[in-house]
């Protein structure tokens, strides 16, 4: 593959940003039609780049590294079903999840649509038969409560979505435990009654420690009141091991597989979405699918310069690659949006916080970024301020909802208002002038943000987002040329935390670990 | 001031820093004695500064750093009272508010401890008579659901702290609203009876306008079906404005007072803390504040070489200035302390992301960092894979609870095999013959994380926690010669707000605003 900072585009891209050190955003601003150049629209959903340090060069430059990189094949490569996730040797096909009925997607010679559908189908029933009240626990009384417990890709996506979409929320109530940490599970059962509780149990090996201990702490408390056989009315599986999965009680009616083309942190739709079609019905997921699939095929088939992932992935190459900023901020204006960011770390950090290319070389440029976030207006009174103020300046998304779901007037445009000021403060700052030559005052500006335009926080606009979210990581990842679908990160933890369990359990500390540890651990179980 | 890059230790460090890229943490924790060195214990609580890039070298270059910069003159002045916070001419005394009731602090000639034990002694009285359920609403029946409204700094603290002594939360349901987001307000009211729920309006100013609009809100819930006197009974105030109070309807003995020496995000410890007293009892409050004092009294006559905070401060200032990691972790091991970095980004990012110093000069060297966290194990399941490989290291403040208040003993003993083992990894990585030969699984480890052990999750150690958070945000401002007490940033958007909300007030905008600005309003209100 091609080492991108040998390209003509980047040696083109570090003159023009040199160039672009002394431009305004506050006087391009001024010009006409830049938001009209600049801002996108898709399904009435808008997104606005014009607040960029960008001129027609810079996108043009951005877009042809783009085009030098293969974009363009290796997202066809993706959509496809070929296995680009190298290191794993497995087809990357969250996409194929949200594809129509009447699609053919063929992985080791299989169509996988059928199969999709299929789970799709057992979903749908068995959701509805749980909303319905049809699904019985162990006494004949239905359902009042589901807890979800996963970890990972199997806790953030399904604990986003059923957040956002509160107002479509119409079924039994969700609880997610993810946490090793006893006072999770513990805190959530003391609110819950074993006649009416379903447990979800979702971990795609079904061997995931954290999901397993919780899933044994869940049962141990099902069956102090319930008989042995009321499991299989209690516990379902997403899961792709199937053998673990019956071995633990649950039927085998019970469980909703996938494969393992699916990567934990797209698995939202995937049967790891059981829970989100529980809590707002399945009409609804499956409005979620359909708003993913439209930004599916908007990725797949619009020119760069009016592709909104490619956009959104090619500006953030900009500055984390030429202006080195290496931290990026998720501002949902909006409380219902309010976890977007925790699960937007898992989806961009853990698929781009690498430094090995695919090629086997240790990087030496910058990849994925610092995300973080919380819901404005309540950041403006906490970290904002060092976002207009600090000397290195964090590239943000701003995100609002048109529509509201409650008859507020005054305070939705309160928030419009907010909104609208933060990023026009960000881009244009403040003078000495305007200060009132109060130096502590002063704003440079010139920091860079996108608005995102929800027309309203449905199913259909959530999916869209989300897509457009995992498109945007994708393209980075093709950019800096890693495996954006392996997570060995992860393995490396569970390697070491094994045998420190050991001495934890037999009291016993293995002199050989290092005088931190040791010390640690003698304070720990002393 | 002194510059402190002028300073001949930052020279000094600048030279250091270079030989200490050869430094390998992996040998450095084979060699005895380094956990007894550079651990440090409080109250039985630990600090492990251990498995930090530093040798005896950088740690008396960075206190003989701190010394020269008169960390302990301006840390005495704080303590003393002095008007510290220079944009504002104001006192910063928010340990004033800890302190016991034979201090004697004095602000402007007058002794504040008496005001200070006055208001405890109402929001004493109060929070009894609410928890005991002698404080009636307007049918007579006792408060079940108390809903506090604030933002910032009149909202994070508490919010945190609630959240943290979950176990200890014995009184009425307490729910937070900050946001101006309608849906924020809504969807709480949705859940709650008039009769039974008292509003705790916290605002300094009685002026911020997300709390007001909110205050309103709730204002008008309840007299949906209240008597118009009953807002005496379901509303108290939280401000230092008598008159907005009193105009607003609320008693002024519901009025609880404090002064504009306590910074919002200082603000937990003063009258703002009543739903803490409210929730978990005025005898908890006071050991939270007993807590923070000892910290307090540690930071003030520690020598450097055991003060907890200046050390945490100083290892920071390392990293930030001189090895370019611009952002910080906190990773709590307990679900309990799952909104550590959301409070914690208030607490640093608000006081130290500026970039004007205190004389008045553009400052040329990074200063607040990045603030974010997720609590562990979750995290080991999403960002953590970017913390473990990303081409820029991440410095870490891991904490755990040392006894949980669970009986899930294989829970608990995972949770702390976890915690070590990330540490570990961290700091050894894994070598490529670890690796069996797979680069993609090589960590260069040298990655540096502070391990913190709470003894137990009591208030008592949430207020030493806090309190040592809050003295190294202090000392990092000292260093880099800020104000860290101001919020300027803030302003900037409210000012930029105002006449947005009159736009979309009466629908025309104004067309000498910038097109981005003018094209997303257009869409909004369209």
């Amino acid at each position: 593959m091609t080492y991108f900072p040998d390209t003509a585009d980047f040696q083109k891209l570090s003159d023009h940003k040199r160039k672009m050190e002394d431009f305004s955003l506050r006087t391009a601003l001024e010009g006409p039609g830049r938001f009209e150049k600049y801002s996108h629209s898709l399904e009435n959903m808008v997104f606005d780049f014009s607040k960029h340090l960008i001129t027609d060069e810079t996108q043009d430059l951005l877009l042809s590294l783009a085009h030098s990189m293969d974009i363009e094949d290796i997202r066809d490569k993706m959509f496809a079903g070929e296995k680009i996730n190298i290191t794993e040797n497995r087809a990357v096909l969250h996409t194929a999840l949200r594809a129509p009925r009447s699609s053919s997607i063929m992985v080791d010679g299989e169509n996988v649509i059928p199969f999709i559908y299929d789970v799709l189908d057992q979903m749908r029933s068995f959701s509805e038969s749980v909303r319905s009240g049809h699904h019985k626990g162990y006494t004949g009384q239905s359902i009042t409560d589901i807890v979800h417990i996963g970890i990972g890709g199997s806790d953030l996506g399904p604990r986003f979505v059923v957040d956002s979409l509160v107002d479509f929320c119409s079924g039994p109530a969700l609880h997610f435990v993810s946490n090793v940490d006893g006072h999770d599970i513990s805190s959530t059962l003391k609110k819950l009654s074993p006649e009416t509780t379903l447990f979800i149990i979702a971990s795609k090996t079904f061997a995931t420690e954290e999901t397993m201990l919780n899933a044994e702490v869940a049962k141990r408390w099902l069956l102090q009141s319930a008989p042995l056989g009321s499991i299989s009315k209690h516990f379902v599986a997403l899961s792709t091991n199937e053998e673990a999965v019956l071995r633990f009680g649950i039927l085998k009616e019970n469980m909703f597989p996938f494969r393992d083309w699916v990567g934990g942190r797209y698995s939202l739709w995937s049967a790891i979405g059981l829970s989100i079609a529980l809590a707002v019905g399945f009409e609804h997921f499956r409005a979620l699918l359909d708003g993913a699939h439209a930004m599916d095929q908007h990725f797949k088939t619009a020119p760069f310069d009016q592709n909104i992932p490619v956009l959104m992935a090619m500006i953030g190459i900009w500055y984390i690659n030429f202006w080195g900023y290496t931290a990026h901020l998720l501002l949902p204006y909006d409380a219902r949006l309010g976890k977007i960011a925790k699960f937007a770390q898992q989806m961009d950090m853990e698929s781009n916080g690498k430094a090995v290319d695919r090629d086997g070389n240790i990087v030496d440029y910058a990849t994925g970024p610092v995300i973080f976030g919380e819901p404005g207006t309540d950041s403006q009174h906490s970290f904002m301020q060092l976002v207009h103020q600090s000397p290195t300046p964090i590239p943000a998304d701003f995100l609002i909802v048109k529509k509201p779901s409650h008859d507020l007037k005054e305070n939705h445009n309160s928030l419009i208002a907010n909104f609208l000021a933060q990023t026009r403060a960000l881009a244009i700052g403040q003078t000495l002038d305007e200060a009132g030559s109060d130096i502590s005052r002063v704003f440079t500006g010139n920091r860079p943000t996108t608005s995102i335009i929800l027309p309203e926080l449905t199913p259909f606009y959530l999916g869209m987002l989300i897509a457009a979210y995992e498109h945007k990581v994708f393209v980075q990842g093709v950019i800096w040329n890693l495996n954006s679908f392996d997570q060995p990160g992860v393995e490396l933890g569970k390697k070491l935390a094994k045998p420190l369990k050991e001495n934890i359990i037999s009291q016993k500390i293995d002199p050989s670990l290092d005088g931190s540890t040791k010390g640690l651990l003698k304070t720990l179980i002393g």
